[in-house]
């Protein structure tokens, strides 16, 4: 890792972004036939496209995450609860799922897509929300379907332990007007848009050569949804609509924010449904997930948050089980504590408004000489 | 435009990127045929896909660059000397063509595109080059045919008033070895490689809905390439290559130059060709053009500059005639003199290795109230 951190003490943690994983075979007791059918009898895998592996050490995971038994990280209970929740003492842990099945992905088959999200649902929700009060959900859905998405939102989305619905960033424009009834569905329950990567092909629709590459490029990802949700008046037309875009980190953010008010202010009168400067939606109505944290000093860190103009844009995570996993004990720098609570707490706490209080005074203590 | 501006007194400046305009017509004579009845004959005009008009007052030009006969803005030096190179009292212009057409960008005939691209060289010699001593030029190839491309270098490159080898940022990725070819001819001719986007399409290969989304974009297309040209080792196997991003700003290169060095210390056995952290790839090799400059303080300023670790790599330029045009006298925020000497005249002179010396102390001497 090598990050310059410093002692950690914090009394209150939310992880934004922990990613427990299905195996095709648990879904199979929450899917109906056809569906279920075409997973035992058929054996359908959904292609990955991606023309190169994670070159880390054991792939996407890290190593010392799989399961003792030899599953996969990410699918037991029990080993997450060990290695990152109890360990770390989180207050909270985000479920986002290990996008894979990535429903919204699909581009075929859309009933097929449908049946799985709902599949999902139901298997996270039994297995996980409801097994460790600190875990809370996401909703997949079929987005391509809009209206199928609605009704599995309006199905588990009243859920307690459901705080998101979840849309995947592939190469869909999540501003259209095509999915705004997700939005309206989103405002009505209380709930948050989560936006994760999943596999977007970021070279002008083509893959680079390199894994490192398209890694590299991942935030511009982010930037197209992020500009395309405020150009297509997404936050005008649902006010209380809030985003959190996970795992592209921030430090893209002061550029795209400076970017947009430009280009507002020079071309407004083409989006004039956009009523406010875009960087004033961003701050109201976006937040960003710390991991991966470039490596960087109290001084640099600072510089960030100036430029955003806001100490409440930023929500830590972990990015659980995956290689690039960011500790709550040295991903940050030794920034001052009011500071670190927000980004570990308490600017999650004030986005997801299903999250329900903490009480006493308890929480985590861990010193790190990193 | 807005910015606020202090008074300017700069003594030396160098335009990074003017846009000189071409007409089909004034080619005809610098074409053989068959190309030549292509356009006299067959009446071929390249298409244009981009599926909305430029939403300013006159369209991609300033509305008071049209030339008072009444062709187009850019077609015309001595209008261009009175409006732009006598009015700012510029030391040197780099001109970067209208890039329309775009040579490198045809997806097809690239035999047409090689023709076309000598004819537009030949043209931009005789009629700007040697009319002007300000005015420096750039190559333009079909860069689709590497050979051919190189051919042309070779042709014109040694021109002593040819600075640099034009690639369009288009849907290509610049790095890839199909055009090192092109990176070796670049350094036998000491000229350095100015990639200028044509029309991207940023949205993973597609158009957003409006020209503002994409317009706020484009630096996404100039991270593409420059880590493109990075991670492909471009920059090892050619040493003394230097490249110029023209008019994608520089407030994208903190956040591209860390996520790189990130990237690189967690990844760097995929591309072991790279032997040197990116960011320090890019202080040595690249250089960043101001235009379309954000609204920004001196505060903001320093702070990019701090970001970026370097005051060497940012390089004035006014992208004359389109319509966000950015004057010397008012893009740039109050900045000391030594600092704003190197963007407005250093650091391109260090650059561009043909650029002669100015001798004496005179130059330009403006102030604006703005």
């Amino acid at each position: 890792m090598g990050y310059r951190g410093g002692s950690w003490v914090a009394r209150r943690l939310i992880d934004t972004d922990i990613h427990e994983r299905v195996l095709y075979e648990d879904l199979i007791t929450y899917l109906e036939n056809p569906w279920k059918r075409y997973i035992t009898d058929c054996h359908w895998l959904q292609e990955k496209h991606m023309p190169y592996t994670q070159p880390a050490v054991a792939g996407v995971d890290r190593a010392d995450a799989r399961v003792p038994d030899g599953r996969p990280a990410g699918t037991d209970l029990a080993f997450m609860q060990q290695q990152l929740l109890d360990a770390n003492q989180h207050s909270f842990g985000v479920l986002t799922g290990a996008l894979d099945p990535s429903p919204s992905s699909m581009h075929g088959w859309y009933e097929m897509a449908t049946a799985l999200a709902s599949a999902y649902n139901d298997w996270q929700i039994e297995n996980w929300l409801e097994k460790d009060e600190r875990l809370y959900g996401s909703v997949h859905i079929a987005a391509q379907d809009p209206q199928g998405a609605v009704r599995e939102i309006e199905r588990v989305g009243p859920h307690p332990k459901m705080v998101q619905i979840l849309l995947p960033i592939d190469d869909n424009l999540w501003g259209d007007p095509y999915y705004h009834p997700i939005y309206e569905a989103a405002e009505h329950h209380d709930l948050m848009i989560g936006m994760h990567h999943n596999e977007p092909p970021t070279h002008f629709g083509r893959w680079p050569r390199y894994f490192i590459e398209w890694h590299t490029l991942i935030p511009t990802s982010h930037m197209i949804q992020v500009s395309n949700m405020v150009y297509n008046g997404v936050f005008e037309k649902y006010p209380q609509l809030k985003l959190m875009m996970i795992e592209g980190g921030f430090t893209y953010v002061p550029h795209l924010m400076r970017k947009m008010d430009q280009q507002y202010t020079d071309l407004r009168h083409e989006v004039p449904w956009v009523k406010r400067m875009p960087s004033r939606i961003v701050r109201e109505h976006v937040r960003f997930t710390t991991q991966p944290m470039e490596e960087m000093s109290k001084h640099d860190f600072l510089q960030f948050v100036d430029q955003m103009g806001s100490e409440d844009i930023i929500c830590f995570s972990t990015d659980y089980p995956h290689w690039d996993y960011d500790s709550p004990a040295r991903a940050l720098p030794a920034l001052g504590e009011p500071l670190r609570q927000k980004i570990f707490f308490d600017n999650a706490k004030a986005f997801y408004p299903k999250l329900p209080e903490v009480h006493g005074g308890g929480g985590n203590r861990e010193t790190s000489s990193v």
